[in-house]
């Protein structure tokens, strides 16, 4: 089975390289060729994989790597909300036009391959006319307050135009906020949703922009890539008609994602978090969901994340791995 | 006041582009200059008033004439249904591609133009998670069945996004199917809406491709033109937020707009449509809305056609218009 994964050397689009090479195989098909499309190179270990072929570059430049033929293909590629809102044309470049080139070329290789799209929670958002419910549900109708959700909703809709005309099997994933992030913080306006539980960890001091009344569904990494391979396996039936469905999210309040941070990691972790209003990163929040649902994935046997703590747990874990920075747990130890 | 009407040279374009000369001043401005934009020449009497400038082409190659700096915009071009489902490429280019050109020659301008977009209740559809409501009203959750569809939604979250951004003032109006339409049939799907009333009336036998039952919001040419100027002229209070709205349709059974027919016309007029189902195109229409609700259109004053019988009457009455075939009306002359 010949992957390819767009995004692929993104913190996420990795992660789910990483899985699938462990797996070895994909609804039950030996993966043979793992293929990676990022404007950046991938991380080492997955580059010295055998069976991963790197693509660096726009993905606008690969139109002919899109028809070579996949069997498989997570799209993930994306500039980030914050990104799209301070370069609005990077933003159409990047999520709808480099999306048309995927397809297109997709649609040449004639093979009508699967594909899932990483689309967003953030297609949601509320309007004079249709405020935002509390929890967003898979059918609740999208109503984008950003460049970066308005094109991830086109894409939806490109998608599900494709897959009706038979040119690939696609469905839309919708991905809750994914927390914790390792690294540095990014263009995201989500990206404090790490920020706050990152940074104190490894000793450094850093703000909320964000009232700690602020609930938002989140998803740690792993239930987030155990998600889109779920959506990538089920069948056109399991799915229930071809939208884009919500995956789980964990709706979480912010005072309760610290209190949970002391709770793992103690008082003084905890207390290097100060709240200081941010009012461009507060006005994009608050336009955000507050909650979700998602009942399609459910029943397509997927779950949110246990709680805060477990998510925190996850992390730290995780800051075992070679791919996490080495001095990402140094606040642990003071 | 400095207008543009893309597809002015359609028949709704065109009718709208007589109605707005004829008014001589729209949203309380005089009209100093209309600019059509079509693939296609405009009709003789409207290229003749030395307000309109014509511009015969693909909207494609006017980025130039798009960032001239309009005061208002009409935007109706479009390649309609059937072309779309037949030539794909031709969709995307025609209707997704032309108005990213527009949108962003208005951009450029920087004069943040009002800008009224025609889409369409082809945005409606059913699928196995999203059965389609009875009637489908503003708010409901649109899952278009056509890459027709597809598109005019697209382009309606895109409009919303360029307004959110303040590069244009924009709204979203719903077209219901405008019938009669005068003229030879054309290549959208619902095209025969017009040709069961318009074909017996010029005395030629026509088939009707669909069951009697069905049902369909329709509205006619000037009740259409007359909601698109309105949605223009009304203020962004007044829209109730930014998301599209429905024009009003007149919700018709396909068998009572033949009786009110041969109500206005006659029994030998009503007996030249017979029934013969055509499987494509009852497949497309299968998929499209019953019936419409329009509540924000209500609240800006509008309202559906009175009767299926009045819609039929305006139709012979238009075609004492030097712009209709001169035997349109053959039939009833018989």
């Amino acid at each position: 089975m010949k992957i390819l994964i767009t995004g692929g050397a993104g913190f996420v689009g990795a992660r789910l390289a990483r899985e699938l090479l462990k797996k070895g195989q994909l609804d039950g098909q030996t993966i043979t060729e793992l293929n990676i499309a990022d404007i950046f190179p991938p991380p080492a270990d997955l580059s010295a994989d055998p069976r991963v072929r790197v693509h660096t570059g726009p993905l606008l430049n690969q139109a002919e790597l899109f028809a070579s033929g996949f069997d498989a293909v997570f799209h993930l590629a994306s500039a980030v909300s914050g990104e799209c809102e301070l370069d609005f044309d990077l933003g159409l470049r990047s999520n709808l036009d480099s999306t048309r080139v995927l397809l297109d070329g997709l649609r040449k290789a004639g093979n009508a391959p699967r594909l899932v799209f990483a689309s967003s929670v953030a297609v949601f958002g509320p309007d004079a006319a249709n405020p935002l419910p509390d929890l967003v549900a898979d059918n609740t109708l999208p109503s984008p307050q950003t460049s970066y959700g308005t094109h991830k909703l086109m894409c939806e809709y490109l998608i599900a135009d494709y897959t009706r005309k038979g040119f690939i099997d696609g469905r839309s994933a919708r991905l809750m906020t994914v927390t914790v992030r390792p690294g540095k913080p990014n263009g995201a306006a989500s990206s404090f949703f790490s920020g706050i539980i990152r940074e104190p960890l490894a000793g450094v001091e850093t703000t909320c922009p964000v009232d700690p009344d602020v609930t938002h569904p989140v998803s740690s990494p792993a239930n987030t890539v155990h998600g889109l391979i779920t959506v990538f396996e089920a069948s056109r039936e399991a799915m229930g008609g071809r939208l884009a469905l919500n995956l789980p999210g964990l709706n979480v309040r912010v005072g309760d994602m610290l209190q949970a941070l002391e709770e793992v990691a103690g008082t003084q972790v905890r207390q290097r978090v100060r709240f200081e209003r941010d009012e461009r990163i507060a006005g994009i929040v608050a336009n955000w969901a507050r909650g979700s649902t998602a009942e399609r994935a459910l029943a397509l046997g997927l779950r949110p994340d246990a709680s805060f703590k477990a998510i925190i747990e996850q992390y730290i874990e995780d800051c075992q791995q070679p791919s996490y920075p080495a001095d990402a747990l140094r606040g642990l130890n003071h």
